[in-house]
């Protein structure tokens, strides 16, 4: 088992890493015979809820468990609500534990709810599917959705603990597990060459959920993103970073439609286009950019624009971006493979020239 | 101008307590030109609404307000709703500043808007009733009701500072006025025997609303209230001291439901039962007793229990208060006048006695 410890000011909490963790009693950081109230979602529960429960139950715990419906459409006030009814229907007070159990929609509703139920109780994370684990666990955001604006409503509140179980990720869907490599290799992308070198090496191994591989490799992710954290909690600086391609890949969200290509897929196709403008702007070279495309296509992830949207269509929406500052496109790019930054006013021209190499005509 | 600083771990704030503060561009602690959202009800709204929005401004602020409905049955998820509705339907970013402009109720909804928004914006308290002055808007409370428990959903928020301006005390119903001054005096009672005195002293003025008594009075409270909140931020010691009267007074406002008596009345006659019962344990003196009750009087609160209601019916409401561990009923007494304590467990006989002492038959 690995443990990467996250530092914030005053909290500091433990990740911890391993396989068969959700069977063993000893890691679950509740006291014995303390109520707790798992959250998941149908899908998750079907295979983890019971392990959870019964491994918590040898602990004396009364365990308590509300299912919300799958998906990023139920991440809402509403959702916010059944937890806190639920929470007091069961007599939970201010000593009750919330285990998050799931992806990152029900971090986020799970985390928010226990930020708020009484001002606050304990909250464990237990995400399960790769994505979560290596981005969304680590620094203490969580929110629901308004109708005016995603993740409008929320609270950074730090858990307990994060307790990632790399077995969990068996049971998730190839296409998800590919989609949340496109982070992990985002990780090597703009901030650690070394690891973006051991994932050349060793993608087969995680494509094909080696445990050993996985452990590595997720401990990596999470101790670069609690690095990013620490230095810059409120958002300002580096954090920006952990947006490479990100924007070229809302472009893509938005135009399909959310939901038909996996955020990650998206992202994908937004580093590609990220690595090809900072070819075109003399940063990386025309190997840095194939060396990322081909690791990239060994994840079975996309590295062109999907079929049937133009190269014309990404800047409207790209224009809408929370990062664009009075009217100026902000972009995360490579100075080289291993170390990103952020432009501040790209020309348009040079922008549509590397979507236009990353589109399926060329 | 009296400024108490209220000082919890890392965080830190003023509050402010003068007259004619609202017409000072000054002391609002926004950025000049910055976005501010008032969120007020309208009886409030209608006396000091355009002061304020007046006055932000002369900083060149862009002000915006919301409207919530009087009265603590909207104290719900639902009016939070509707001030995020208007804050995103306003654009306002996470630079914009909250402002509670009213009493208890406004100042427990805004706060909680404030605190949940994008993740926290910054919030500035301009409580309005005497209560909201020397109690709720100090120690960062905030909270909405739910169907199932009141003040269940909620955070620890601190504002960036409260502005008390006595003279909005003049648009207050003379009744309000006095039910703060039941809290007033319990700070005394509990914990300032010089404080109790120098009320003996200015009860007159306090009621007749004299500027220079008022703010000596609540910087006063403000004190006392953030030294107890500074100790014991999270509520698990002297912070109970602060329920002094509040177990009877419950038991009143229950029975009568919630709305025929204020608060502060329910809590005056709720001291004077502490007060006997102290007396029956021999902690204090009847004459302690009798200066209570003339001091409680001269605010025009009762001191006796209201018609109809039977000493018989208190103790099975007093069973169910939060205080009540394994079946005892713990409930905070007085070993002098400005020493108060927490009393494990009292006999049932004397508490009743205590009850028929305060009753009007007698």
């Amino acid at each position: 088992m690995r443990c990467i410890n996250v530092e914030l000011q005053e909290r500091r909490y433990p990740i911890l890493i391993g396989s068969d963790l959700l069977q063993d009693e000893q890691r679950y950081p509740v006291e014995d015979g303390g109520r707790v109230m798992i959250v998941s979602n149908p899908t998750v529960a079907r295979f983890y809820l019971k392990t959870v429960t019964d491994t918590l139950e040898k602990r004396g715990c009364v365990v308590d468990h509300i299912l919300l419906p799958d998906g990023e459409k139920y991440k809402t006030l509403d959702s916010l609500n059944l937890i806190f009814t639920k929470l007091l229907q069961g007599n939970h007070g201010r000593d009750t534990t919330i285990i998050a159990l799931g992806g990152g929609v029900i971090g986020d509703v799970a985390g928010f709810a226990a930020a708020s139920y009484q001002r606050g109780v304990r909250l464990i994370q237990i995400p399960t599917t790769l994505l979560s684990q290596v981005d969304s666990s680590v620094g203490g955001k969580t929110a629901v959705n308004h109708g005016l604006g995603k993740n409008m409503i929320g609270a950074f509140y730090q858990p307990t603990a994060v307790m990632i179980d790399t077995l969990t990720l068996n049971t998730l869907p190839k296409r998800e597990v590919n989609a949340g490599l496109a982070e992990v290799i985002k990780y090597g992308a703009i901030l650690d060459y070394e690891f973006f070198e051991w994932l050349e090496k060793n993608i087969d191994d995680l494509v094909a959920l080696k445990q050993e591989a996985l452990q590595h490799c997720i401990a990596r992710c999470c101790q670069i993103k609690a690095d990013v954290v620490a230095h810059d909690e409120t958002e300002k600086g580096d954090r920006a970073l952990l947006n490479l391609g990100h924007t070229f890949g809302h472009a893509i969200e938005t135009h399909l439609g959310y939901g038909n290509w996996l955020h990650g897929e998206a992202v994908s196709v937004g580093m590609m286009m990220a690595a090809a403008l900072s070819e075109e702007l003399d940063h990386i070279s025309v190997e840095d950019v194939a060396r990322l495309e081909k690791l990239l296509a060994r994840a079975n992830l996309p590295t062109v624009s999907p079929d049937g949207m133009q190269p014309e269509d990404y800047l409207p929406h790209m224009m809408r971006d929370k990062k664009v500052l009075a009217g100026k496109l902000r972009l995360v790019l490579l100075k080289s493979l291993g170390q990103a930054y952020v432009a501040a006013d790209t020309e348009h021209k040079l922008v549509l020239n590397a979507i236009r190499r990353c589109s399926q005509a060329d």
